[in-house]
């Protein structure tokens, strides 16, 4: 039975203060979710004696011990080499693994550099974790017949769909009747306390339990529930109706969704489409759009209007306006908005234009003004929004609102939360 | 003598995922600017029995250990009675900390709930250690005689000042005279296993230490020395004026630097200006250029073409290279990057096409197929490349192209590298 798990983070940039570790963080979380409780998280550096040290005390605090980092192919990468000592078992070669190596440096026409094969060797008894996204397979392994040694790489982007993939499902099959089951809401507008305000009482404490995650601009709320399968599904479906009720337009999608897919599907189930007017946000909207497989359907595409002559010449807007109200107004938003749409004859046309910072600000308008154009055949919305903090915060954010107010019209709400970033109880 | 550390990290919140852990990396990379070898970094949850288990194995694994967390008022702070029990001593009152905590309470007409006083009890033998932004204080206290244990908040804003005011100046007093100094240099276009290669030989590891990080598609390489001062100073000067020699255009910046910063800085100097036209990048060229502070100076404006009349209509791309030659073509490129040029007056005019995926790829253009156009007054270059991965991965590697392309081409290198990703030895 798997009850208890250690991480082990291992690599000379988390040990020297390079890199922040942002793996064990999000594997802790998971494994919550599982109901597997995280004894320890245990990080050393690019050193046998220390990784040794920290797999050997990692078995003994827990059930299973998951491991990121120090499979890739150079002289520092140790992990396979000492958790194979540490079991007392040879290092052997997965002759798949291996093939798949030679493969991948083939597609490309690249000679492989010998170091490479390093990463199909296991320690004996290993099974294969299948990684599609790099050449370093991931694997796991018993130690004494007792303890599982799950090994996976450590860059991120491998080693999520490698857990959620492979190792998550096969430690869900390991634990038994009864499962813990969850269920994550994505909500964008309340700041943390003001969402716990909202749902205050909503959760009898004994039927499920919930917990924030603040990742702003988003928040998100995560219900777990214990208990036989049948009764817990039911009660997990019970709780989330009162929830998305209490919550209401606030939560934007349920599950590991994006606010841009999210707005991604609107568009296309509704039959719209975008042109995108940027000044601040410099093509974070269009980005951030465009990484949604499909969105060709739905984006016609979007002008970053850096400089106002690019904003008179591409998107039509006015001398005067800028004269009169200058580059960051509702007005000289409305008419970008407005001329996005004329130009790619879409359905909607979206601006954003804004003080990014650090310099450019005035007492008038200070660093992190920013407004948002909604243009649609009926209308063109506005609204100037005071927003704060670092470059790319107001960049991030104001994109953030920019995509919510295309959700919000797709849903047929008003585009402007009059709750915005207000606590609940103000 | 203070060699090595050992961190401590306490608190459910960790163990459960809720955040990630920003204090030890940080608290790391000052132990490391110390030459302080961080062992490792331990993390648990609010439980006496762990507690104890990580305090007393970081004191078999380091001369000064440095915990976080769990010095606060409630219940499940715990760290200062699970450490006086391990070091086997008893907790006591620091009277001058009960009454700044009774105080605080006072100055703001508040009553003061009596668990608050908890956070002035300390093992025996404790010296204090101020904490100007909270009730609760730090403090250090001797293991065995040997080994010190540093006790501080987990909220990072009073463990900063706290670390920077007090302990590492305590701690510079212990260390003597030799120091630990270190070069980042940020590389992109090779692997990190062909990185590997080509600088196999540089460094005498008696004389300095290697380290890479990928992050892909960038890879860095730190170099590390040790030894007094001077003699260090000139030891790392001399080993990076080497790695310069060996690494040449691969090495695009030293520092906490990135492409983008590096692209800025040198348009800025040379005098000149850009214009994007993103069609598969969908605005993420256009974005990260924009992310650096006064990107105005030097980026005009950008047009994202994700649709064909877009392309024609607003970059001035001929029909007939749609017809003929596709949209994703060298052609096709050359005219989106000559008319962004052209539309938004630039000395350079930067264009990205091509199939980020999942879907739209073909047996003659298969997903991941790329163009990238650089136009400048004299000419216009082009080049397709065959990249991999996700829809993401194909966005982020062929913007970090194009960029490249714009460093190359202000340095006066050919904007084309025939080495790009291949390992040193092909």
């Amino acid at each position: 039975m798997i009850e208890r798990a250690a991480v082990l983070s291992t690599g000379d940039e988390l040990t020297t203060g390079r890199i922040v570790d942002t793996n064990s963080s999000w594997i802790a979380d998971r494994l919550f979710a599982l109901g597997i409780d995280v004894t320890a998280v245990l990080t050393v550096g690019d050193y046998p004696d220390r990784l040794a040290w920290a797999w050997k005390h990692a078995f003994e605090l827990a059930d299973v011990v998951i491991s990121t980092g120090g499979i890739g192919p150079t002289a520092d990468d140790l992990t396979s080499e000492v958790l194979a000592r540490v079991l007392g078992v040879p290092l052997v070669e997965d002759a798949a693994s291996a093939e798949r190596i030679r493969q991948l440096f083939a597609a490309f026409s690249r000679e492989m550099p010998l170091n490479n094969l390093k990463q199909a060797l296991m320690p004996a008894g290993a099974v294969v974790i299948p990684n599609g996204l790099g050449t370093a397979p991931g694997y796991r392994v018993l130690h004494h017949g007792a303890t599982h040694a799950v090994v996976l790489p450590g860059v991120p982007r491998e080693m999520k769909p490698m857990m959620e993939e492979t190792v998550l499902p096969w430690l869900r099959g390991l634990r038994g009747d009864e499962v813990y089951l969850s269920r994550v809401f994505q909500t964008f507008g309340l700041t943390e306390s003001g969402l716990d305000e909202l749902v205050a009482g909503v959760v009898d404490p004994a039927a499920g339990r919930l917990a924030f995650r603040a990742s702003f601009p988003e928040v998100s709320l995560r219900l777990v529930v214990h208990g036989r399968p049948d009764e817990a599904g039911a009660r997990l479906e019970a709780i989330s109706a009162r929830l998305r009720e209490r919550l209401g337009p606030h939560v934007y999608g349920e599950g590991a969704t994006t606010l841009e897919e999210v707005v991604g599907q609107l568009l296309r189930e509704r039959g719209l489409t975008v042109a995108l007017a940027e000044a601040c946000t410099g093509g974070l909207v269009a980005h951030r759009l465009t990484s949604v497989p499909g969105s060709s359907a739905y984006v016609r595409g979007a002008v970053v209007a850096y400089d106002n002559a690019a904003k008179q010449v591409l998107l039509g807007v006015r001398a005067e306006t800028l004269t009169a109200e200058g580059a960051v107004s509702e007005q000289a938003a409305a008419e970008m908005a407005a001329g996005a749409r004329r130009l790619l004859g879409t359905s909607l046309g979206l601006a954003a234009t804004g003080i990014a910072g650090p310099e450019g600000g005035t007492s008038a308008k200070p660093v992190g003004t920013v407004v948002i154009a909604l243009a649609s055949e009926q209308e063109v919305a506005t609204r100037r929004y005071q927003l704060w903090g670092t470059r790319d915060w107001v960049k991030l954010l104001a994109s953030q609102i920019a995509l919510d107010w295309l959700r919000r019209h797709a849903l047929g709400l008003p585009v402007i939360d009059s709750q915005l970033f207000r606590p609940r109880s103000s």
